[in-house]
């Protein structure tokens, strides 16, 4: 059964560039749940969309052409991790980070935010920007809302992140308060960074750093080269909501950036190592003050059953590194649960990982071999293995809009995450 | 220009089972490389071929698929380790190691010997066999040539060899003699082992194991469970010439294999360190023995114009890591010697690994992509330098076919060897 559209269910968005981002298809009339399709530079997005991650330019153990028949449509690129290695003017004299790795399809690039604050060394936060020392080679650099800017249009992302300071748990109350606040702020210079830089190209492609004279002095040379930055007219800029785990914190930082006006919203600092119930209730939180017309995007997160409880929250976008790092340990996802394939019970088991599976491990290895492969550190086996899990992922999606579209998402959800068990550790490191 | 064949080169040998086994297609005049078509039970190999190394079940990096994709018409399995590793009654389980990974091509397996010399510890040499250690779990076992005509029988393996001692280089004469003599002696036990067992299966696939009372107090597990082994009818035997790097030696320990007529003959011993000058003696000191009408494989071999100089000294069929383990290193292969992607020579190098080559890597990335891939550690990075070797080497047997056939490999195989520097140590492990 098909839903009818709410009028305001039926809007069509439009970029500060006027052209279309996202068409809501159905709502479910017992959750939060929606379908919509988000079209971007590269093409379009069906969500609830699931955004394998490539943190330095690949998705680990995976080519291009791999995820394509897993019909991924989207992935994400750690643009903190690429600024570091190979640097953005190799990217750059690549022609952009598409052509570079090879994927012609969507690419969200984070800010560059997150990993900062979570691998490099003496980091200094003001309210200019952060500096720091990268975890490779410990080389400074400086990292400003207008950088973040011009470092992801020089990668030639689809969707850009605004830069934010995302916060550890457990946090200060008033800690928590001043960082969204200037991540607030933040924001405000990334817009306006982007909307300067969208009116005034100039001739050869030059675009000003507002702050550049600040800057010089700590900005490494990767970011002074960028002066032929890429077009950003087709790139979609997402704001993003901070608060730590405070409710009132997160409906404020949820409606100074949808004051902002960004062509779509994700929420940050969640799973950074909250109870599940707090990361719950923070999204609670910020979501009524999200507007419907725009995509929302949960970062970082999580398991598959996180994951169904997000999109009845009204959550359309995630990313998440546990198909893939999980997979390098030898765990597998299934419908019922993890399966740790080192262990000895499936030595001897000659069905696939999950049956009626259609990924490339399941239609031809068995569960037996598989583990052989993981036990002896046989690259091919955390092939399979990801390949399996991204499929997951993907399909879990897939059965989530057929759900939502049907009208029987709810109890799909309620039955998917009854059945499901975590027969494994899986923490994210 | 098709070259006539002499009346020899026309015949076409028959295994001991009465079946075509090798038709010789053309002889070069200038050199004694030849093509051939060598039947097994699992399909044909072109020769002069080479066969990716797939040690623990596993070519390592790379599918199923993508072996096929590459033309890739027979892979090598390494005996010692799938009886190590998982186990010869795992494999039993699964119904042979064709079916255990999902490669339904033609198999090579070796005897197991030449790694329980280069790996295993504490191993004892008798007239009997070889008791050992292996290197994972230490656990005791022994192999005896009939043990390892039952365990490569179990495998189902399209071509098994001889079990033989490897000795070192430098060795002693009468060392080299003494074991050169065993190895006729073992190989006369591996051909009566398979008469008796082809002559006379039992109603129930039961075999006889000639000593097995003698090796019973030390065989393993593994071993003891094979009463049920697969038919050993269509499987091709080998034998192997040793003799070190003693031209006598070479020439009797060749005479007295032949003299037990196999379906095909290699050549052990070589590649172990000794100078390439020595190597090719070696050959050449047994190759005149050796009959035209059977396939010849020179054993764990080398450099690809290591594998031309073979091919004109009438070798037809190889296997090296090489391709493989030197990917895992950044190294790639190219008509004119290899190159390290690791250099910063590469970090902007737009243009593929290699011009006009159509394999996977160099059809969508760059060497500066591959660079990156390789300096970040990712998989891929050592994926795509992997298919790139491996259709490397498979597309240089491809066209030493070519050039046989039209005459003109010798001049083929003199440009190449000349135009070829090795740019970087490529010494086996």
């Amino acid at each position: 059964m098909r839903l009818n559209l709410a009028p305001e269910v039926a809007t069509i968005t439009a970029s500060a560039q006027g052209e279309q981002v996202l068409e809501l298809l159905a709502q479910d009339l017992l959750s939060k749940a929606r379908c919509a399709r988000l079209t971007t530079a590269h093409g379009v997005i069906d969500t609830p969309a699931f955004m394998p991650v490539g943190t330095q330019g690949s998705v680990k153990g995976v080519s291009p052409r791999e995820l394509r028949e897993l019909n991924a449509q989207i992935i994400l690129g750690n643009t903190y991790h690429l600024f570091v290695r190979p640097g953005l003017d190799v990217i750059k004299h690549f022609g952009g980070l598409h052509k570079f790795i090879n994927w012609d399809g969507p690419i969200l690039t984070d800010s560059g935010g997150f990993q900062i604050f979570s691998l490099s060394k003496l980091r200094k936060i003001t309210e200019d920007g952060v500096e720091f020392q990268n975890h490779v080679d410990g080389a400074r650099a400086f990292i400003s809302p207008e950088i973040a800017m011009e470092i992801q249009a020089t990668l030639g992302s689809d969707i850009v992140m605004a830069l934010d300071e995302c916060i550890p748990y457990p946090c200060e109350y008033d800690y928590a308060a001043q960082s969204a606040e200037m991540t607030t702020r933040w924001a405000r210079r990334c817009k306006e960074w982007r909307e300067e830089n969208a009116q005034r190209p100039t001739s050869n492609g030059q675009r000003s750093i507002k702050d550049a004279a600040a800057v010089a002095s700590v900005v490494s040379a990767d970011t002074r080269s960028l002066r032929t930055a890429h077009p950003t007219a087709r790139q979609l800029l997402f704001g993003i909501v901070q608060g730590g785990t405070f409710e009132g914190l997160r409906k404020q930082s949820a409606q100074a950036i949808v004051e902002l006006d960004f062509d779509g919203y994700a929420i940050g600092g969640v799973s950074v190592g909250e109870p599940e119930a707090e990361m719950m209730r923070a999204v609670e939180s910020a979501e009524p003050f999200l507007p419907k017309d725009k995509p929302r995007y949960a970062m970082g997160l999580g398991t598959p059953p996180q994951l169904l409880e997000m999109i009845a929250r009204g959550m359309d976008m995630f990313d998440c590194v546990l198909p893939t790092r999980l997979a390098r340990n030898g765990t597998a996802f299934t419908d019922t649960g993890t399966l740790n394939l080192k262990n000895a019970e499936f030595a001897r088991d000659k069905p696939p990982i999950e049956e009626n599976c259609v990924c490339p491990a399941c239609r031809g290895f068995s569960r037996g071999y598989i583990r052989h492969l993981v036990k002896t550190e046989e690259i091919l086996g955390l092939r399979l293995i990801t390949l399996h899990n991204l499929r997951f992922y993907l399909e879990l999606m897939n059965q989530a809009r057929a759900e939502i579209e049907r009208g029987a998402f709810d109890q799909f959800r309620k039955t998917f995450v009854a059945d499901y068990k975590t027969r494994d550790a899986m923490m994210i490191e």
